[in-house]
């Protein structure tokens, strides 16, 4: 009944096991533990990378804001979508750990930047020493509208920031959504079409608390060590993050979670988009829905004990508004939802 | 045979087990769920301080850094035993938390500081716009070597600090040894004897990755939650870090894990201290247990397997030195710590 | 023939001379000698404001950045318009002082905030932990545009900042330049209308190098003497800041100094509109004149040894564009600006 | 009879005229200007150093801050001497600069370093991520208790820090005072006996506001265009600085200012020397004369009008002590000290 998030639920069952299984034997402190180190070469395979430099840590926050950290000076900015959870919903996170950085926000439909307008953004920032200097360009990947940008989409943006001297993160809280949504390689999705760093999230797909930074130059990780110690974000006991990891990423388990949460999407969209009155903000093409529903189906739904956020954007598709009877709101769906809660859903949004 | 540290094994079973029986079920996100809130509660009860604020990080480096923030502003001085993890074991997180407050160590013998040393040490501090101002005294219980604090020397010193216009900060990574060492209640070694804030240690007594920021005065814990965020420590799925907690403070079973881990140190000790040409160089009063061997002893119990650190201090009791064919050691017991692996390695190093 | 700023030229007379009667006569130091006194007091009463609590520094940036830093929190966020000099010129400046706060840059044309954008801009910071918390207002008067702000304008602007819990700065680097154009009081323009906290700027006017953060409730200011000297901003010989404050306060003749760069100004402004094919861009209000010029006009006064510069903005009167055969430029005129030279430009100007 | 400190007084007469001399001719912002690109190349002659990269700045804290900010990372600690201004007296900026970096003090008698106490501290901090790494050695010639280094001195430090792989920064507030006590060339007392970075002071020996840093290696000055921005310290009218700097260094006519401050110091030094119950805490190399008075002496100089200040310092020379009824004090001479007030200041002390 819960559609509020992905990070609403608990972990998957073989995520539990892993952790139940992990016993008293003694193993090296602060990360270096035979479960992380399996896990750091775990993901450099996983993405065809075998230089990259793996980093596990607690949360997404901390993934982000470490990656860029290492990616740009304090003076820098870092080039993002104004909706971007980096610049959004971490409490300035990213400021805290590049000690004061610009994040500089770029409108866009659908959750997404265009290369023009991003090459737009550039302009903002001259060559001066008065004006901070444009460093990293963030990219969300899935957006924070639901929607993906294509590997075309992707290359053309690392290419453009690429031109300009920035380095590319790629924001990848829901990367495995994206991965079986487009249906392609962690590698693609990132150091094939140039993204310099990648957080990794493996907790909204189905961890407890693990999150990977995968920095593809190892010359870009060199001051992570330390900034990781220094945010106080190294476990003593790093085998809890590297059994999540082993746990998610063996046998493609977390790609199979991710295809439940998705296949729960598509159905709750379809659904949704079907039924007179409500039609779809965005297409939703990973794990989150953002139907626009009329104000009496929305109280009907939650009356009913479904729970989800109302939203609000300056993203929507050009030319589209938000009636004033009318409600914007965000559903996603998890490795844990249940096909048949999605039904009761449609159901009580189909009584009229 | 690992006697390096009391964070190089694993969870202690109910933990563990704990870990296992998170289901799938939604929850609340950010640490407003019902296991992190039960938590909380559950840690101001033990401390019969109802009023207290309780933050749950997975790290002790977070926790204390996260706390010493909240007590002294960025032109602050924390002053602290010399040897304090806090000023040397952090990788400098209380700086960059605190935004650059300066860490002034004091020497003291075994560990300790001493009201008079630090009387004297608040003089380098002149109330003049010139020099950061003493904001903070933070005090390791148990200490750095191993030893505690009277009830009476915290409150000594807590009064000092006072008197001086300081907040105290007690990191307690090692809380529970003391606590059963020492045979009171949490209340008395903190808020009874003068600590307005505490790093309440749960990893190394039995947890994988919890410690709690315990704050007595509500006021004093206003900023937390956004340093929190801001530093990547809010977990989105709170439950992991509630869950340890409430494991572990159930029925004593931290007390009894501490109880065990304490025990071990003591027969460790005193066999260690039986033994011709060894001495302790401070006194084993909770869970670590510094011998002076025999440069071969030492040599010996290596090459049997037994692992422990070389040690470093300038705080060896007055007159003490290691001579040239001495080595001091660190041992750590630890929940996990078998009995007959101490006879072991006390059998080993009786070999002459 | 120097366009290009008002801190292109050197300082007013009076200024020099009382820089050279500085003599070596022995002073109190750090910011506390009988000229720093006498300015505070003297800035205080002109303010009429005798509980204020003014700090001298050397420059708008570093005052700027004081001022921001006493009001927010490192998670707080500065509402700015998003072309304001502190968000756009200062390479981050505010954000190091703040350690990290976040500039939130409003649009609006001619470089002014309206309320309506200003409370719209407010909904994008939830009061919620993950999201940075609105702190501060910042405006501009005179604007980056060269316009004014009336004084019902600041009130209402501060009025709404007030209600949501905002304090209110005024980046008053042309302070005395919007005085004589509204011919109000420096009270009538700061806390009458609602500001907290001023930037006094006494460098473009005349000064060589001094500015003054003005702090009407003595609360807000008591952090600002460790953030000064932490910043490097504490001169040891503090008279240098003072003797400029009094030699321009004295007299009125910081005001006799404004009005001659609004004159010159405004006879530009109107002489260049009144030329074919120019128009201003947005009204000339004190000392700085922004034209569009016909692209050979522009080429032609460059040519005859005019300097000024070319200007970007998103904050052009709603419909207007520059076309592609045009010029948006910025010309500013000081003290030192002589009617001749103005005169010569528009006399290049005219042939066509 | 103003023995406070040398920043007590105003500026020299040369100093002055060039600032009245400035007139309100155009120039660039921003310290680019004329009068600051001589000065910058001015400061490269003179250090026989043509690639040096030269900055001004208003003050000796924001020239230290900075110099350190350019060679420590926030991880990294900076060592020097416990008493040092950079660790004592700047209420934390290199702190606040550098993002959060450690100052590590290290006691030595007479204000000096030993290299043997130097290669102790380092020993403090392992190489691993739990710890601050070192990064620089920072000396100040003159030291805190007036004393000097011989180049040698210096050479054997620098070597010893290179070894290490830390960066030498030398604080030279009272350079010229050095330099002319030692009768060496700037180069011989920087980067010939091994500093990477200098900085220069020049308001204590004349100017009124007016520091350099001076840094060797080109690459080792690549941030610190956008720090000296970002902390507020590039002037708009970059000529106030410039100006003080030609004037100073024109013609020798610093080291005629400061071979009067030590000739000044010396007489009073020997002077005071001579008198019955008066010692000198440490010998007198420069500009500055810490004797130990009987208190009855130190209150009658108080009572004639004489200001100096009381001095604590835990670096007397071994063995010595301060008796009950002896008053440790500082007195500083500067290019404005008359002989005829330090004989006056004898001759009352002579007084018994």
């Amino acid at each position: 009944m819960n559609f509020v998030s992905d990070n609403v639920t608990g972990a998957a069952p073989r995520v539990l096991e892993a952790l139940a299984a992990l016993g008293e034997s003694a193993d090296a402190a602060y990360g270096t533990d035979a479960e992380s180190n399996a896990a750091a070469r775990r993901i450099a395979d996983l993405f065809e990378a075998p230089e990259a430099v793996v980093f596990l840590v607690a949360t997404g926050t901390a993934a982000n804001a470490l990656a860029l950290a290492a990616l740009t000076p304090p003076w820098g900015a870092v080039l993002c979508h104004e909706e971007a959870h980096v610049n959004d919903d971490e409490c300035g996170a990213p400021e805290f750990f590049t000690h004061g950085a610009k994040l500089a926000g770029i409108p866009g439909a659908a959750g997404k930047i265009d290369p023009a307008s991003f090459r737009h953004a550039l302009t903002r920032f001259p060559k001066a020493v008065k004006s901070v200097q444009p460093a990293v360009l963030s990219l969300s990947q899935v957006t924070e509208a639901g929607t993906l940008y294509t590997l075309a989409e992707i290359a053309a943006l690392s290419a453009a920031a690429k031109d300009a001297g920035l380095k590319v993160h790629l924001d990848g809280a829901r990367f495995a959504n994206a991965l079986v949504a487009l249906g392609c390689t962690p590698a693609d999705m990132s150091w094939k079409a140039g993204a310099d760093v990648v957080t990794l999230g493996l907790t909204k797909v189905g961890g407890l608390a693990c999150e990977a930074i995968v920095v593809f130059d190892p010359v870009l990780a060199e001051t992570l060590p330390y900034r990781r110690k220094r945010g106080g974000h190294t476990l003593s006991k790093g085998r809890l993050l590297g059994a999540q990891a082993n746990a998610l990423l063996a046998d493609g388990y977390w790609l199979d979670l991710a295809r439940h949460a998705n296949a729960t999407a598509r159905r709750l969209a379809d659904g949704l988009a079907a039924l007179p009155g409500v039609r779809l903000a965005w297409p939703a093409e990973a794990n989150e829905v953002f139907p626009i529903l009329p104000a009496a189906m929305d109280a009907r739904l939650r009356a009913a004990g479904f729970a989800f956020l109302p939203w609000a954007t300056g993203s929507l598709m050009p030319g589209d508004t938000i009636g004033a009877d009318e409600r914007l709101v965000r559903m996603v769906t998890s490795w844990a939802t249940r096909p048949d809660t999605v039904e009761r859903l449609l159901s009580v949004a189909a009584q009229a």
